[in-house]
């Protein structure tokens, strides 16, 4: 029993190591101790301890974002598995690759092996059908049942995660099987699978062509699946040549710099006047890796890029064969980085120079006139701006800085006013939006790239979810710079209720507190630092990113503070609130203009 | 928009009311923000903003456990519904009864609503499928498709809730509903159900009384189900006519006096070398609403109770079917309550006098023999023994206190060492054992209570996964007693691996590390107290129970503390490790003895 013979568990982090998965995240229990162990075992990989799972499954997350496209967790059964389920979720809605490890009672505890046990909830002591419960979730979620074929297992499980859409994967691994004597195995260090390219792509090229060659005001939109497919450089390149104006979706942020002179903003129910203005006066879109999603098209998909034609490129099946007013023209099933390189390949043989000077000029003048950052944005200058904040922090990031915003309204301040820097890595769990992300994430950025700094954008309430990985942090003295953007409760709920609610602010400003920010610090002897108005934001910053370690910089914004703009339910993406004067409007909207639709609330 | 109109919403909450619900557990966002709004249009409720969702879900198990039997959480869509999978399992393995509601997108929104829209991962933003992640969690998972008969199918579910073997329900709510004007309803205020008596129950008492008769050694083992079917009192009853000795599961702890003359002991792998002795040796068990899991049987049921008849009395079915080597000698379905009510009134009729004074004489001095406390338990005076904290604990403590400890070593600790006083609250989330349920728990009944005092037994691991709920300890003003039993690592799993795995201690004593939990008091502003050995226990228990408000209090245990005793795997749970000497095990083992088998390992 006590035996240190080579068993299932050591086989399964030769697995992880010849994935390129350095560290996995875990936490253990009594069902997964077995498995553990096997790091005593094995110089190649090691672990980091959480403080609890959920953070585990985000750390993993971000780790397979900015390192080798795949990361590991551990967990114990029970609890220790469903804590996962929110971190899983992350990474399932915005296509991030990774496999979560769970142990599992021995096969003979389990439920419905032994005569009779069908219909109890629980037999084996923390039994908890964890197969069931992720499986919404992720790509595969499955149980071991046999030690046979495990390394086959592994390897297909890993194909899954990486093929096609990529997400997460989950394996169950009973304890009995974790301490099984078993062979050593040589798994694939080749972890490139050979796509095959679709058979009518080039005929769909060429009819894009034939496409941009009519067209007076075409457009590219830059979503995840850009980042996704590992095609940023293919991207760029692609808009070197065809000189055409680029909007980004948020997914999509990081894979085109904000000074490129074909760049015109970000679009959405939040995104920027110029990037919604430019999109709207298209007449034919090219959406490479983006589910235009209705934060993208605004809550009527139908006014969405109205008078284009949508080529719409997806890994995806099921998010090309959407019908929710917005009709694709063409649908393109192929990963980005292939349906890039087969584009530029093709362009190559075209003589035709294409010239869209006027088009270009036009989004760049709605790039000048509705700039990122305004200064009459905030409403008092007792507090700091947001948007000033996160407009300093554009000019004090490095070139490859890694910065994770949270979610709610410090999100969206922060992606409406960073002007990001080719080769920075901006990034957050768009998809499944929970709070609590940032912070983990951060972690996992950090000890992916040997702890290097990370920017981690947090709200005062966000923080909270994940507050006990400091501990962490600590413990691995991770130099992560937390910006709290604290302004007193959940602001964009807050926002959401004076438009709607008559400005009731029940569980947002009333009953609801939040800590002491500074004394937290103390308590983990983490740098703390703040900023209490405009002026103190540059020194402040810099203090910051100077300081050797960790630090918290809480930053004290107005309770009040508004999202602005923000698409009001029912409006077309164009006319974003505050609306602006209709001479302008009129100016600017070159195309038809439509009427509101004020029957329709959405979340925010 | 802006209506003030009664509507859906203000339906749910006066359901709660009328269900006796005086508080939800909540957590806002987006698509539950309607809903939420509605509270303050009534004044009969209110609602505690926690600080993460998954303490909402614990905190409305506690509830539920303390108050009326049945409690409520909302939350939003998506990561604010995932976040309470945890909690939930707590109540579903414990059959505590409650409701969760979930906020959810607008119908309209949702995937396979819109043509195509099936094969997509996520319609809606922040849409999750919680119905199917939770179902296998609740008894009834179910999201609200129209408002028409909406009161009814709240009804609904809240007597699938509450009938049977209780459990949680999950109700997810579209916005669209939230808002939608409805008429008042009256709702039930009645929640007694009629159960029906089952038509054989009489015939089956009457075989009991015919076993008892001829038995020389019953004994009774008091499970959950006499709490959750509110049979304090008659349990006590039964035990005052029938004088056989009692011994209970951990579930069944707080259902009789420890010094109630015929009780013997806790029984199972960590039970007492009492308990344990007594169930091994006698000849009639019967079982009242335990479901004799391996923790209370040992890994091998066929040993347990091995000379006796056993008579399992449970509500459900799939507990009294199950066949894992251990086979009912009768299967009594009932209901606890309704069963013991029974045998009283029937006992009346006999006029025999049952007389077990020799049987009674040999357990009472088995629980002479072994006392729960022994001084030689701890294994250094530079610490504290966490079995002497415990039994001082038991001193100390007013007749009504609750007090919820958490899991693994600690939870043991007390379990093995705590003597109850009837009328005080006993419990932890026994079945699902996650790490951090104690915490919150300890809120949700103070909150049921008035704001009493709550002792929280917690580990220093298990404490961080709910550390964020110390701003809701501090907002609410809760005089919450929480005492860290603080072992620097997770003790469980270190005993384990200093069996099982050569004392290699990846994981908990190596890469782990824990909070300056006086600096983490300090932030909060939470009085705080250290005991550092045995001579201050009794000092600092007094001194914090003093105190008027929350206390932290950090009690420094040996880091290698083991639990003693403890079932080696594979023997019969008479003989619990360290093992001691054979003669007196042959002494108070007056059946058979088994051999031991040594080829199963579980998780704790």
């Amino acid at each position: 029993m006590l035996s240190n013979k080579y068993n299932l568990s050591d086989q399964l982090l030769d697995f992880l190591v010849a994935k390129k998965v350095k560290t996995v995240f875990l936490l253990t229990g009594g069902a997964i101790a077995f498995a553990i162990d096997a790091f005593s075992r094995n110089k190649k990989i090691n672990f980091i301890c959480v403080q609890h799972e959920q953070a585990a499954a985000m750390m993993a997350d971000a780790y397979s974002r900015v390192k080798d496209n795949f990361a590991a967790t551990m967990s114990t059964s029970g609890p220790g598995a469903t804590n996962l389920i929110t971190g899983i979720a992350c990474s399932y809605f915005d296509s991030i690759p990774n496999i979560h490890i769970t142990g599992q009672v021995n096969i003979h505890e389990q439920k419905g092996i032994m005569p009779g046990t069908n219909n109890s909830r629980q037999i084996g002591f923390q039994e908890t059908d964890i197969v069931s419960i992720s499986s919404p979730l992720t790509k595969k979620s499955i149980m071991l049942k046999s030690e046979k074929n495990f390394p086959q297992l592994l390897e297909n499980l890993f194909k899954i995660s990486q093929d096609g859409r990529q997400g997460p994967v989950l394996l169950d691994i009973p304890m009995n099987f974790q301490r099984l004597s078993v062979k050593k195995f040589k798994f694939k260090k080749n972890n490139n699978f050979n796509r095959k390219i679709n058979s009518n792509l080039n005929r769909k090229i060429i009819k894009i062509f034939s496409l941009i060659n009519k067209s007076s005001r075409p457009i590219i939109i830059t979503g995840g699946g850009v980042r996704y497919s590992n095609s940023v450089n293919e991207l760029n390149k692609l808009i070197d040549v065809f000189k055409i104006p680029v909007v980004s979706t948020w997914s999509g942020i990081d894979t085109i710099d904000y000074n490129n002179p074909y760049y015109v903003g970000h679009i959405g129910v939040y995104g920027s006047r110029a990037g919604n203005f430019a999109i709207q006066n298209s007449d034919l879109v090219i959406s490479l890796g983006s589910r235009l999603d209705t934060r993208v098209t605004g809550g009527r998909p139908e006014t969405f890029a109205r008078n284009s034609k949508v080529v719409m490129v997806d890994i995806d099946k099921g998010e090309l064969e959407k019908r929710r007013g917005l009709t694709p023209y063409l649908e393109v099933k192929e990963d980005i980085s292939i349906f890039i390189k087969e584009v530029l390949k093709t362009k190559s043989k075209f003589n035709k120079r294409l010239i869209f000077d006027k088009w270009n000029e036009y989004c760049q003048s709605l790039k000048n006139k509705y700039p990122t950052f305004q200064k009459n944005f905030s409403e008092s200058t007792k507090f700091v701006n947001p948007y000033f904040l996160c407009h300093e922090l554009s000019q004090l990031t490095s070139a490859n800085e890694i910065i994770i915003p949270d979610d709610g309204a410090h999100l969206t301040w922060f992606m409406q006013s960073y002007k990001n820097k080719l080769g920075q890595r901006i990034f957050s769990a768009y998809g499944n939006s929970p709070m609590g992300y940032s912070f983990p994430a951060s972690i996992g950025a950090s000890i992916a790239l040997n702890k290097k700094r990370v920017v981690c954008i947090d709200g005062d309430g966000s923080f909270q979810i994940n507050i006990q990985e400091l501990q962490t942090v600590v413990n691995e003295k991770l130099p992560i710079k937390i910006f709290i953007l604290n302004n007193n409760g959940y602001g964009i709920i807050k926002q959401f209720q004076n438009l709607y609610l008559d400005n009731r602010l029940l569980a947002t400003g009333k009953g609801v507190s939040i800590p002491n920010y500074k004394k937290i610090a103390d308590a983990y002897n983490i740098k703390y630092l703040e900023i209490k108005n405009d002026k103190q934001v540059k020194t402040q910053i810099k203090k910051s990113f100077t300081h050797r370690g960790a630090c918290i910089v809480n930053v004290m914004i107005h309770p009040n503070q508004k999202i602005i703009p923000k698409l009001t339910f029912g409006s077309p993406i164009e006319d974003l609130s505050p609306k602006i004067n209709r001479r302008d409007f009129k100016k600017y909207m070159q195309i038809d203009t439509v009427k509101s639709d004020k029957n329709v609330v959405e979340s925010n």
